[in-house]
């Protein structure tokens, strides 16, 4: 099954948002529309007017239920991750960005969107019990997931191991006992931030392998930040450190 | 027209979320059910069974065409704003957020959630052009609407001289040639933090009585986060300065 987008509204915005070809495999219509045509061809993407037979065909392969396409078809290319070793950076405010069991499609596209401003090198996803890179991610993140460089890796204890040994510091955002206020840790160094997952963090075997353990400090009465938001505290008070002198 | 939740997962979670009888006005069945009684005794909210009639015609007052209710429906109180007197603080770390023309009750809910959290003393909106306190921005913000002090004003430029008037400082978060990066500038006063709309940033008039304009650096391609995600990093760079030492 491959991902599509359709509705007018929401084709053309993810038109308007495409770098080039990369995102969409190819585009249907069951009549002419001259803003699809004038940005497909801007971005060299494939558009074909097909015949209701053949768009009701595609809306079943793919299990689309919704009456609601307008006549209006994208087909997404699979999204491409990035090995591991193209994440790496040997800068040395390199920073990393590990979500560990996320499961909301919004908060990751919110995430990318976050860590494509604030210039970090990499995303890492686990396989398993993770969201994945789909065109709602790739929406809510306004484009960004073109630009922010994604691993999928199957073991994340594994992979901060090797993390380490390329130099990175391993920086878990998790309340516990041993947890640090994470305005007094000096980010001076190649990060990963770890992210939890909204309702369990970050788990047991991946906090044990964690440098620092780091949390928010919170003054209220509701007892969670939303994960998009404290990804978002968090990265920025590590590029302040890293990059505001 | 009233507010009002329905379906048996968002009317059980907005009844855990409650944290007394002052977000329900009543609760209506049309059968039975544990849960519900359980935790509307617990609040001392009202429940009542009632007839598939009645329940239709409550389901037509508010011209609520989904049928997907469940046999489960709460009438939500109208949100009872705040005068600005109320939020207006003695503390030197008194942090106001005034959102000038936020229209997504999503992105109000996220802020208000971090709001509570910060322990802001209060949030003010404007009248007009602006989201209101729905269910959804209850819902959202995971009952933090219920404690954090919430102003409805009828005019910003106002309410900003006001607050000028007891000690705040106008801090607008806005790119422009005239910001200064975040980061560098001293927060440790009675701060009004100004955060403007989705598409449209601060107004003009608004940015005018500002006494300082923020901007967060951006390294990206893509050119804005998420009005929640920004808000959540300023808010917490304020605090960080106003009560880390």
């Amino acid at each position: 099954m491959m991902d599509v987008i359709y509705g007018k509204n929401s084709l053309l915005e993810a038109l308007r948002n495409a770098k080039d070809n990369s995102y969409f495999d190819s585009i249907y219509l069951l009549k002419s529309d001259d803003e699809v045509f004038k940005l497909s061809k801007e971005k060299k993407i494939k558009v074909e007017i097909i015949s209701k037979d053949r768009f009701n065909k595609i809306l079943d392969d793919n299990s689309i239920k919704q009456a609601n396409h307008q006549g209006y078809l994208g087909i997404v290319k699979e999204y491409k991750y990035y090995d591991l070793k193209d994440i790496i950076s040997n800068k040395n405010d390199s920073l990393i960005v590990a979500l560990d069991g996320l499961e909301d499609p919004h908060n990751l596209g919110a995430i990318v969107r976050t860590c494509e401003i604030a210039g970090v090198d990499g995303v890492i996803l686990p396989k398993n019990r993770s969201v994945r890179v789909t065109p709602t991610v790739a929406k809510v993140s306004t484009g960004a997931t073109e630009y922010v460089k994604i691993a999928q890796v199957t073991n994340l204890v594994n992979t901060i191991k090797e993390l380490k040994k390329a130099g990175y510091w391993i920086v878990g955002a998790e309340a516990s006992e041993k947890s640090t206020n994470f305005w007094s840790v000096d980010y001076n160094m190649k990060v990963c931030l770890v992210v939890g997952s909204e309702g369990k963090g970050v788990s047991r075997l991946v906090k044990d392998n964690c440098d620092f353990l780091v949390e928010i400090p919170m003054w209220g009465e509701v007892n969670s930040l939303n994960a998009s938001v404290s990804c978002g505290i968090l990265i920025y008070e590590i590029r302040r450190q890293q990059r505001s002198k």
